[in-house]
């Protein structure tokens, strides 16, 4: 990959050349609103709800919210990890054609064959996988994914679908990173990282862009139709959106969002699976300083990784994202099981947490009640994913689940 | 209702006349890509696949098709039929309101109350209970549905949740007639059809309009890229789709896209399921008669209604639909399943009958290799509704169900 450093400091700019860049290659995916859950987000918690959290006894928030679904279940390969696959195959395709170019003039033998020979290479067992093997596959570039033997058989068979070279490793860090070694030795492949990276990160960010453009027109079609949503607009400049919640597992996906907002006056919230300690990023916060590892088996499998040092920097240091909330396993399959019967739209666990904590979280309602007031918040909610198999639902709707009463 | 015959002949103009009338209060659905689904569609069948069909140890065809889906399953209650809902009761509004309006002014006396505190009535057990009651809710009239009490209670529960008054019944068609009578007699409600009626046509066709704008305006996009879309359209003068493929019950929306059609060139198939003689429309073509009856449990529980009066004047003796095609149920569960895992989004059984005849009909799919050739088709297919609950899925997608053999 590219030079990390040199690609700082990342800007909203950033984000808007990578979109500029990757936009052929990438579904503008929809956003969508549902009534029934604008009414159900907007509804206080019954008193029975905040029984045995720190909220017992409180009157319930009120929060008024209006919500705005980006479906990045519904992109290519089935989640935003594309966009970050593209922006980063495309960045290191312009700076190596330019430094191999060069190469070839002086002397062309410095290299066993052209990037483009060689490949790229990494390690994953979720969407970055499948994401960077149909990157590659349309850039004609070839691709070398390691996955842990224990990955499921759709996650491989899809992953292989997309033409990468499948290697199987242990399901530990080392050995995973280990067999990228071997790889690299072998193929002499580049390594593209799932989320760390200024690259991914700008890439990622761009389906922040797209929600405000997409949230302002539709804002604008119904304020034209002189409906309440006109005067609820007025006081707000056309901002659009008031505040967007992404999950956040590495945090590519989050602080790239929060760098598609700087400066807009739309505040940026996290949200992550509290279950075994899933919660890195938020307790990071807290304490101040960045949570190395994870060893969560959270439902929200997506997310059982450490935020990243670079996102880290954005999200924390630079202070771009105003907070990150967590919610237990039972509210993820509460959420996941709503969109699914009101939405109609299949979302994987780790894509319903943001969701999860706009519906379940009072602290973060309560927060909501108070700035919002009585003009209430528009509310982008991401939709980071939808790779789960039918099979798995079944399991994931019984009615307890390991983790639901933790 | 308004008297049908006073709406007669139904042209495009109908249509784009009822799209003004009811845009304000529906979803402008999205419309889908997916390149897995379009290599699934142009990938000839196995000779496996064809083997005790009429067409076993013939070559399987080679159409070459690009599809692109219409979402009405994320259309508010999860189904076109709010379109039509609205249109019915907007120009049931503008019609009555000019003749009370007038009654008043003579007498005041003639009617106990206003059409608007009456309200309105139909029987169904489906989305037009849902659709109707939503729809009166949001323009202030009250509604009275009728359901055997045999209804799902999540139908049951989602047709309340919109403010209806829910009357039960026997599950015959004589039982439920019975019921509207009598609530008609109590109430002075006006029986809205789910779909023997001109402007219940009219409204459904919009969803034909708006599928023509979309796919031209994302083809234009994509030849904007330079890619091979641009050539691909030249000789077809901005036309966009050549076909657009919709499953058929009452034929409401079939004959109401017919109409949104009529003049463009695009082709309208109609698609119906074969169990049980679930596909009377497609047999009535054959006949030259309207069959008048059906009495099938097929997965596919929306289309389990012969084609109305209305609808079979534009698809049958009007000519506007090409074709009506039927598949299996085990055709139907296959795509549904796929359009889940692939494609992210839920539809219900009924809806999927038009993807299970592109990717399984071999008949449809010859006629399209002959008609389309190199250049291929693109292919509008409507996913008409998401209406099913989690807890069904996991029956539906069992391995072999009845009917999957028949």
């Amino acid at each position: 990959m590219a030079d990390p450093q040199a690609r700082l400091p990342l800007t909203r700019q950033s984000v808007l050349d990578a979109h500029e860049l990757i936009k052929p290659h990438i579904h503008q995916t929809p956003v969508l609103t549902n009534q029934t859950m604008d009414a159900m987000a907007s509804t206080p918690q019954s008193v029975e709800a905040l029984r045995g959290t720190v909220w017992e006894g409180m009157v319930p928030a009120k929060p008024k919210l209006r919500l705005w679904f980006k479906c990045e279940n519904l992109q290519r390969v089935g989640a935003f990890k594309i966009r970050g696959a593209f922006c980063a195959l495309l960045r290191l395709g312009e700076e190596r054609e330019e430094r191999e170019g060069k190469g070839k003039e002086r002397d062309g033998k410095n290299e066993k064959g052209g990037w483009r020979e060689r490949g790229v290479v990494t390690h994953s067992s979720g969407n970055h996988a499948q994401a960077l093997a149909l990157a590659a596959r349309e850039l004609g570039i070839p691709a070398h994914i390691v996955m842990p033997t224990i990955s499921t058989p759709l996650k491989i068979a899809a992953t292989k679908g997309y033409g990468a070279h499948v290697r199987f490793s242990g399901s530990t860090s080392t050995e995973r990173e280990a067999m990228v070694e071997e790889v690299i030795k072998e193929t002499g492949a580049i390594l593209v990282p799932p989320y760390d990276h200024p690259d991914i990160i700008a890439g990622q960010g761009t389906m922040g862009l797209e929600m405000q453009g997409q949230v302002r027109r539709l804002l604008g079609e119904r304020g034209g139709e002189g409906s309440e949503w006109k005067e609820g607009k007025e006081g707000k400049e056309g901002k659009g959106l008031d505040a967007i919640i992404t999950p956040c597992g590495g945090g590519g996906m989050l602080s790239g969002v929060a760098l598609a907002c700087e400066g807009t006056g739309i505040e940026v919230f996290g949200a992550e699976p509290s279950y075994q300690d899933a919660d890195d990023c938020r307790r990071g916060i807290l304490a101040g300083k960045r949570i190395e590892s994870v060893k969560s088996l959270t439902i929200a499998d997506g997310l059982r990784t450490p935020v990243g040092k670079f996102p880290w920097e954005i999200i924390y240091e630079r202070g771009l994202v105003k907070g990150v909330w967590s919610v237990g396993e039972r509210e993820i399959r509460k959420a996941m099981k709503l969109v699914l019967e009101r939405m109609k739209v299949l979302v994987e666990p780790s894509a319903c947490v943001g969701l999860a904590v706009v519906l379940f979280d009072e602290g973060w309602r309560a927060m909501v009640e108070r700035e919002a007031g009585e003009r209430g918040w528009d509310v982008g909610v991401v939709f980071s994913g939808g790779n789960v198999g039918v099979e798995a639902l079944g399991r994931l709707f019984e009615k307890e689940g390991e983790g639901d009463r933790a």
